[in-house]
């Protein structure tokens, strides 16, 4: 347990830092920012010393426990600052899970209103949530087998310590690209005309796939064509995979198989929307295209931003729109959902058993970006949208009993798992918000969120009594 | 092609006949049975003796086709009578085919008043469907290996000759089954003060877990609990693996995997869903039990009973009767949906994926009825839940043009590929039918029923350019 603790502990401390700049940024006199630095730094600090010394290894049950205690410690040192500017304890939990899982459903309302520092606590979040999960995807999840992402073993990812320098090469990289996406997002912003909050705070959100806005009218507040085709194209950037970025910076090498697909997707999906609109609703090309597009990228990178309400559209676009926040962006990125890849593997999956259903006795095998696909993976991709599935259809039930109407129960519980945000509706839907949620739903989405953001198995694994024994 | 011409051609000429018995019962003048009768008979035999001599043997890409055929002849006979009777086209071979494939939609309304002649064609096709589907399930599913039906591979469904006779013996002896099972279901019903012909119709019907009634009522229209009870025990027995039934007579086993899984999660629904009704309505515990256990058996087996419109007790249960109606009876049975084996061998999948996952270099395995699970068992399971629910989401989307709400469409679209009959809703629900829609979705949905029926890969598989080559 040692390793771990020291890990997060170290990860208390450096997400407490940002919290002093925050308060820089409060106008209150309480400081709450001030004393969430204080407890969460104090506790960071602690559990470092009191867990330093000897070599960091872990073990594949340790590298469980690792990846969810952080994310469990990150999602409390979240909530911390809301709870103790005020907001009830449910509330603060599930502001911070929203954030941090980049998912971006709120229950604060009176965005415009509220204090820059807790609007900017709420979109570093994200913004550290994204790079969170881009780190996660590729060190931890390929190692640890979940969802088919033994696809993505590298060099960097194998445990033997030789390559470690390696992995810390390969999240560094990460992160300059990171970085660099938000900062050239937040500059575009910026020359489109907002302000420097708002900038800052929107590229923040935006890079991370995340959605928290500034404004309850979400995006939609700037009016301005211009900000919309931006935040398009860096939602977009966002759900690449970061490490197609390092391939296309070391070895010039652009082609993906993954990156190809997704794009063809969008295109048919949004060419489709577009010409519905066009022939339902009075708007001219350049307005359908752009509401289509905005649309279905927010909901495909799981972002949420929101322009217009296209949950009340009518009852095609309803129906897209639900089963579109399933799908996600690719693996390795910031967005969450089912992913591209896992769509592709399991197509795959449906022709090799096509073609032994017409040749038994044939010898077939399906690759997937050049490399074989592997039974592990058909089965870990399987698992992966079984149990994406299976918990979205449960929690969908779990959520019954707190007199939600269907569309509102059935979406919200799709957008928890998928870190979408916005549901379905009037309710929930990008016109509204999670505020008037009773206490307990807040809980349960706040669960589904951070299940979701792990990819389920990584929280699943300890409930099965195997892992517990010895 | 000879062999299947051959077959065809049989299949229509032994179908033709009870179109005899059938006139017998007709109360009108034109006799379109007996021309129905004649017309079938006609190119079914037509078709054996163009077709006639040599040896009958089928490769494997013959069987697909085989198979696919019977079944698409059997629609279009069954079809004729209801077209000559003076259905519109589109009613007939919808009609036909929610016969054949046993869902129970129908278009009909006024049953009370319609001929006996009719309503005893449309009986006879969901008994005729539910034995042709057993068979299909039984010889057929296990030799193309779809969906995992290879798990069932035995002697008899081994291309051998030799054991062509023990595939025969198997085939009647499912046959008895199915006829005992039919007319103890037929004579329960009458002790119990159905008349003569209600009580062959609703065996026929019940047995095939098929659903149509001769009452606009349903079976609610006999308003008699012991009834409702003999429905629910003989929609059970035919939900359960036919198999089973021969392992019992055979060799006195009675465990079974499958069967245990299927008793213990409908009463576990039932049980729920029970306490739901209770505490909601003003009921006694007989009432609610009888409701909740009609209701579920009536969806799970897909046999599409009603005896109370469940989808619109709240929204708790239309959303529970809406995730039952993908589900399914068991394997080798005349019902329909995703099938409980299909189930247990994805959370078995899910158990060995972790188990992977904890320990990445052990070695496990998993078990279905004491038979070890082969990779392509779990890929055929998976690849066929993702291509059943694909089918019923591209469905969906091809029935929105023609202006049903968001409730009907994707309740019809799932109620047609699981083979159920009534969705969820006022138009389509248990107290509806499918009359006012329009001839477009009738044909959509018609097609929807074959493909949930045969499977879906069955004639999927037609689609591939692979199949046509050489």
């Amino acid at each position: 347990m040692r390793p771990i603790l020291f890990v997060n502990g170290a990860v208390l401390a450096i997400i407490s830092l940002p919290l002093l700049l925050i308060e820089m940024l409060n106008t209150g006199a309480d400081l709450p920012f001030v004393k969430a630095f204080a407890f969460i730094i104090f506790i960071g600090l602690g559990l470092m010393l009191a867990s330093r010394g000897g070599t960091i290894r872990f073990t594949h049950k340790q590298t469980f426990v690792l990846t969810a205690s952080i994310w469990v410690s990150l999602v409390v040192a979240a909530a911390l600052p809301f709870w103790m500017w005020g907001m009830p304890l449910a509330d603060a939990v599930f502001e911070a899970t929203s954030g941090i899982t980049t998912t971006g459903a709120t229950v604060l309302v009176g965005l415009d209103q509220l204090p820059h520092s807790i609007l900017m606590w709420r979109a570093f979040l994200q913004w550290l949530g994204g790079i969170g999960i881009v780190v996660t995807a590729i060190a931890m999840l390929p190692f640890l087998g979940i969802g088919g992402m033994q696809l993505f073993r590298t060099e960097s990812s194998e445990a033997s310590e030789k390559e470690l320098p390696s992995a810390a090469k390969l999240a560094s990289t990460t992160l300059y690209v990171y970085v660099a996406l938000t900062v050239l997002c937040a500059f575009a912003y910026l020359f489109e005309g907002m302000t420097v909050f708002d900038a800052a705070a929107h590229a923040l959100t935006t890079v991370a796939t995340g959605g928290f806005s500034t404004h309850d009218a979400s995006i939609g507040y700037f009016n301005n064509p211009v900000i919309y085709w931006t935040c398009i194209l860096f939602m977009f950037l966002g759900s690449i995979p970061f490490l197609w970025y390092i391939k296309v910076i070391r070895k010039q090498q652009f082609g993906s198989e993954q990156l190809k697909i997704y794009i063809i997707g969008l295109v048919l999906i949004i060419g489709t929307l577009t010409f519905w609109l066009l022939n339902e609703k009075e708007t001219t090309f350049s307005d359908a295209l752009l509401l289509a597009t905005f649309s279905v990228v927010s909901v495909v990178t799981t972002s949420g931003f929101a322009i217009s309400d296209y949950s009340a559209w009518g009852s095609f676009p309803a129906m897209l729109f639900f089963f579109l926040i399933f799908v996600g962006g690719c693996t390795g990125s910031t967005s969450g959902g089912i992913k591209i890849m896992r769509f592709i593997v399991s197509l795959k999956m449906i022709r090799l058993i096509m073609r032994r259903q017409i040749y038994p006795n044939g010898v077939f095998a399906e690759t997937y970006e050049g490399k074989k696909i592997s039974y592990d993976v058909y089965g870990g991709v399987a698992s992966f949208v079984f149990v994406f599935v299976a918990t979205f259809v449960v929690f969908t039930f779990i959520l019954m009993p707190f007199g939600l109407d269907f569309e509102t129960a059935i979406s919200a519980s799709a957008a928890a798992i998928a870190n979408v945000g916005p549901g379905i509706g009037e309710l929930i839907g990008p016109a509204g918000n999670y505020s008037t949620l009773q206490a307990p739903v807040k809980w349960i989405l706040s669960l589904e969120m951070i299940l979701g953001r792990l990819e389920v198995f990584t929280l699943l694994i300890f409930l099965t009594p195997r892992f517990w024994r010895n």
